[in-house]
């Protein structure tokens, strides 16, 4: 089933943005499409998660599984993102064993949903 | 497509518990169950959305509809948690009109995630 990296490219990471500047959003969503994504993974531009306060914002989904939102993440973080994301991708029901887990995702959950189907 | 709603029942609310009293997120549950769900909705007790710093926390979801987590409910926020359900319930994609939502809906919105279909 395929995992989708959802990246809020229009998140300003609570800051404001000056005219003509890429939102942090846009920047790390780049960065992210630049690198190579983990098998099972397609990334998606998405705007707004209506996490503002805590942007960037990114969430993991996949039909069955648990749905994650993570936030404060950084151009720094994409080796770590996309790390969890494949683990996420190859995971039976989108949870992750908490050892195996980035620290970024550990420490920056902003919330996670469960699947429609239990 | 019926809409879940889920609660979390395990929310302390960022609060300590103590020993033998029931969770504030169990209570919030329980008050919702006791209360006549609008069409199309279903209650799901669920044990963490990891949004415990943001507590009590509930979600909706439906099968090709966004969905969103809230945080910071109360039992006195039962009836707006309800009226919001049953709009989210009769929304095609999950997407209230802003001026419809309940206002606990609009302010305390923690994250929300696209649906995986678009």
């Amino acid at each position: 089933m395929t995992t989708v990296l959802h990246v809020c490219t229009t998140c300003r990471a609570g800051q404001p943005l000056p005219d003509g500047q890429t939102a942090p959003g846009q920047t790390l969503f780049d960065t992210v499409a630049q690198s190579g994504l983990p098998d099972g993974v397609t990334l998606r531009a998405v705007e707004c998660l209506s996490a503002c306060d805590h942007g960037c914002a990114i969430a993991l989904s996949k039909a069955g599984g648990w749905s994650y939102v993570y936030g404060r993440m950084t151009t720094d973080d994409v080796p770590e993102i996309l790390r969890g994301a494949g683990l996420f991708a190859g995971s039976a029901d989108g949870i992750v064993p908490w050892r195996d887990r980035p620290t970024i995702f550990r420490k920056q959950t902003l919330a996670r949903i469960p699947p429609l189907e239990t």
